[in-house]
């Protein structure tokens, strides 16, 4: 008997819009599921309680970073990643493979490896299937990926295709590769924003029989409406037994237009990163807290929302903490703007149940006016 | 009936130290009580929850600070500092006048007021006796402080006795415009380490029969033997039946020696401060949180601590955090090190009850290492 489950509850009857429940050894995950990043190990101001208090359920580690610091057999000799972060839940790493093309230096890469510049201290580190699936092992996270290839949004076919080619026969080396049973190892469909490419890439992975796939390549500079009728031609391609996960994305309406294409998981940096820099998003569109309106305003961020930021603070206290650089105001908006992404995932479940997926989608985009995508 | 009511519940038969509860309009202060510093409205790093967590009952807020920005005004406009804050429990207010002379630039001083340039954008601004007292009224704090003078520790006698005759006149006045039936108004001893000048300046204050007092100008550069000497022969000077606030000390080992010699509140920036820096106060003394030792031990930070640190983290995880500079390792080690003060002063007030203040400073020190200053 596998260590995960996927179960489908219900499928909308006007969008490919799907709830259900995904079963892993740290507990059940109710889909679609947004997970929050904790890149290093933590997610950034946020203490794992907290996340459990907005409604987070999984969450995702960066291999890449965690592997040059502190190393993945410092996470391993620490008790591996649910102890090291203080996490019961369940956890998903990524492959490194990103971050080795976005963040990393002089990278030479062949069909069986890649070989780049750490971006922190310059130290030659060599990452190939096998050792992609020995890092992950060793974190222990219950959900990790193949080793894959994301080319720029804007490379030619031929690049794009050599990228689908490497990663798929990278994802049969991985699978080979990885031993721990109670791990799920999902694939990752590439081929950007071409159809061809991404039929070519998913009829390469299905006969290997993840228990996951996930979407890649995308969220990497194309425009929404690329991605979405990327996801219109590529979710159908995948088995729909099983969970679809699109891999850094996105914005809220990225999400939720996700959702209606079929995808069960996602994850994106946003709602933190965009806290740091002051911006939350809320039930009436974004909000730039440093702006001198908020000065005296006594009202709450979001009305509509019952986070702490929301029900213990002022808009003008919260504008204050980030004009004089309190980390209560990072530490704050990063616990609001990850309450508004799991509103959003929990809402999008119960329209999704009742079949109204898109006029969910529709109100969503009258309450916030955010550009109208489709 | 005053808003205010101080309870001495027990002295120490061997030492001067005593237990109380203060009654404020937000709620008791059991004492010793030691108050985690809310510089510019927030507690770097810790929420108010997380601070109530940990056994604060009381905090304190910089009026030079929040004057400056967000302005009195502002925080009045947003409700008072309770509300700003989201902190329901007692507050205290400095006057503004430790951080004229220790951080704004220009300073002019006559007897009526003291006029200096902004450390943040060198505008100009004047503090007086009546203006210390109108901005303490607006932000609206239980227990509020006289303006003073604070000279360095190393000034002549003459110098040092010009302070404490300014800063007696400006008691005076400081009484006469305080308003606010619901804000405690204490006089601060000044005189430096000077016995007969703390003399002088107590003489001058009782007389205006503050509900409590302050001693200031200690912990601005004197040894640890001069701040405790200097506490021998002034705390026997104040009434007791009052109240007694030393501001800004210090170290553990200096609020135990301080409650020895009958000090009933302190307050430091120090359990914070040392945190962002990585440095742990612990019940074997202080930890360098960056030290390469930690790499992968998995110890909590302080066995004896049951704060959020150290019951759900490693110390392996601790350095890591410190080491790639994540914002949990300064909120973390924050919350452990209040946690640590809070335990001490919890401590203090059982081994008081018990006669056994003495014996309890003495296993601190064993315990601790710390440098034997009595």
């Amino acid at each position: 008997m596998s260590h995960f489950q996927f179960h489908l509850d219900h499928s909308d009857a006007n969008s490919s819009g799907r709830i259900g429940r995904w079963e892993t050894p740290h507990g059940t995950v109710q889909t679609p599921a947004f997970m929050p990043v904790g890149t290093r190990g933590a997610v950034k101001g946020v203490l794992p309680q907290q996340l459990k208090d907005v409604g987070s359920q999984m969450i995702l580690a960066n291999t890449y970073h965690l592997a040059l610091r502190p190393n993945e057999k410092v996470v391993k000799e620490l008790g591996g990643l649910h102890r090291f972060m203080n996490w019961d839940g369940p956890i998903l790493t990524d492959s490194g493979g990103f971050q080795v093309f976005s963040l990393a230096e002089l990278r030479q890469l062949d069909d069986d490896k890649v070989v780049f510049k750490s971006h922190i201290d310059g130290s030659l580190l060599e990452l190939t299937p096998a050792r992609a699936m020995q890092i992950q092992e060793d974190l222990g996270a219950d959900c990790i990926m193949c080793l894959d290839e994301c080319p720029p949004h804007d490379a030619p076919v031929s690049r794009l295709q050599e990228a689908v080619d490497r990663t798929t026969r990278w994802a049969a080396l991985c699978r080979d590769s990885h031993q721990r049973s109670d791990q799920a190892l999902f694939g990752i469909v590439q081929g950007g924003t071409n159809q061809k490419l991404r039929e070519r890439s998913a009829e390469g992975l299905l006969p290997l029989d993840f228990p996951g796939y996930a979407v890649g390549g995308l969220s990497v500079g194309e425009s929404p409406d690329e991605m979405y009728s990327t996801l219109d031609f590529t979710t159908p391609l995948l088995p729909v037994e099983k969970p679809r996960y699109l891999m850094g994305v996105g914005r809220p309406i990225d999400i939720i237009e996700g959702v209606l294409r079929g995808v069960d998981l996602f994850d994106c940096v946003m709602p933190t990163r965009n806290a740091r820099n002051s911006t939350a998003f809320t039930s009436r569109g974004k909000v730039k807290m440093k702006n001198l309106k908020h000065q005296t305003d006594t009202a709450p961020l979001d009305p509509e929302c019952d986070c702490e930021a929301c029900t213990g603070y002022t808009r003008g206290f919260l504008r204050h903490m980030f004009m004089v650089g309190e980390m209560l105001g990072p530490m704050l908006l990063s616990i609001h703007n990850l309450a508004f992404y799991q509103k959003v995932v929990r809402e999008l479940r119960e329209a999704i149940q009742n079949n109204v997926g898109w006029a969910y989608r529709d109100e969503y985009l009258a309450k916030t006016n955010s550009n109208k995508t489709k």
